[in-house]
């Protein structure tokens, strides 16, 4: 976050409730640096906001080394959550919350009267995979495809398309925003893609004011390398043709 | 529900929303009649009210006929769900929904952005279940079952509770709504019994704005024959030595 923006709106309006995303977001893939990390918790420190840190994608960075979450810096007001999702199998609905007991507590009553309780086979399930199988081990296999995918994606935008394109450059995760050139609009991108058999997300559902409408949101984690080179080449042609 | 205070509630405040359980409801185990059911749906026809039908028990009939729903005399108006948690399994966590075409578009956006999507691996199990399981035959045996368990259950409350102590009497599901006699304490039964060995729900938890100081939840779905027989034996010394 811009911190300085981040800090008024904090003293201007002292929110009940941040939530963020410090590892390779979605959509952006972008990662907090270890000192805004730091920023963050000074300036929600003693405050009365809740610092919600989603963690969904901490697991796959693709150097292998999880970064120290926020809540390190601020265990009393954080709360984290991390999902099987992204590195078990998405369909389960399994994820994890660690939060200060009082908010564990009133959390757990939340969730008891929206859905009772998780799938419990499931659960179960899970657990023995986990007891029976090398996570850390899977994981850093598919860290390793997930980087070499993005790397790929990374070289082709920049190979491929016109000039004024940019891209963020993720560590992790499985999503990468990239930046049309002026005047190319992200939602004709998105409908002539689907024309061309390439599917990108449009920013736009990504703000809640307003923008993205010159951000696309790629994924390089469902699609092989060929994949990925043939949708890039496709991808490129769109944007070339609306440039 | 009584008709008269509920047409004046319609009338009176045109609610969004009415959340009803026709069928064998939770906590009493009261059924509509067939002319409530009538009456309900003519109170609402052509109002803003959107009928929410909680059906979980709507198959759970001792006699084995599902009762007609209200969304029959209501169809443009009513939203039904049923549940595979209290015929199949719970720990599954997933329900159905029958709805109108846009109150149904809605909802899956409200859904998907609550949960994604429900738990894949175990709709994939219960499909399985379905196609090659005869759930009628199931859902025929355990409704016998528990409709001796609850006739069991009567028959004992009328047998072995102080004077004073009435009872619902259920056509179907798993609950039934026992009222105490005056100047015993549902809060107590339930401190108390807990010591004995014996779990009642107090009806307090199941009224917005108070009530039930005087009933108690009782289920008939999960123990056996003998460990009915056990626990009302339990209870009612507890009511005894309360009354």
């Amino acid at each position: 976050p811009d911190l300085a923006a981040f800090e008024s709106l904090v003293r201007g309006h002292a929110p009940k409730f941040f939530y963020g995303i410090p590892n390779s977001q979605n959509p952006s893939g972008r990662t907090y640096s270890e000192g805004k990390r730091r920023a963050v918790a000074e300036i929600l420190e003693g405050t009365d906001t809740v610092f919600y840190e989603d963690d969904a994608f901490g697991e796959l960075f693709f150097d292998g080394k999880p970064r120290p979450p926020v809540k390190r810096h601020l265990p009393k007001q954080t709360v984290i959550s991390g999902s099987f999702s992204k590195i078990v199998a998405p369909g389960m609905r399994i994820g994890w919350i660690y939060a200060p007991a009082p908010v564990l507590r009133q959390f757990n009553v939340a969730k008891q009267a929206a859905d009772l309780h998780s799938n419990f086979l499931c659960q179960v399930i899970l657990h023995r995979y986990l007891a029976t199988h090398d996570l850390d081990a899977h994981v850093a296999r598919v860290s390793a495809v997930y980087g070499r995918h993005c790397r790929l994606m990374c070289d082709l935008l920049d190979d491929l398309m016109p000039p004024g394109t940019t891209h963020t450059n993720p560590e992790g995760g499985m999503f990468m925003t990239a930046a049309l050139p002026d005047g190319v609009s992200s939602m004709e991108v998105f409908r002539e893609g689907v024309h061309e058999g390439v599917a990108v997300l449009p920013g736009v559902p990504f703000y809640v004011d307003g923008g993205g409408e010159d951000t696309i949101r790629l994924n390089f984690s469902a699609a092989g390398e060929e994949e990925i080179a043939e949708g890039m080449h496709r991808l490129a042609r769109v944007v070339r043709k609306l440039a």
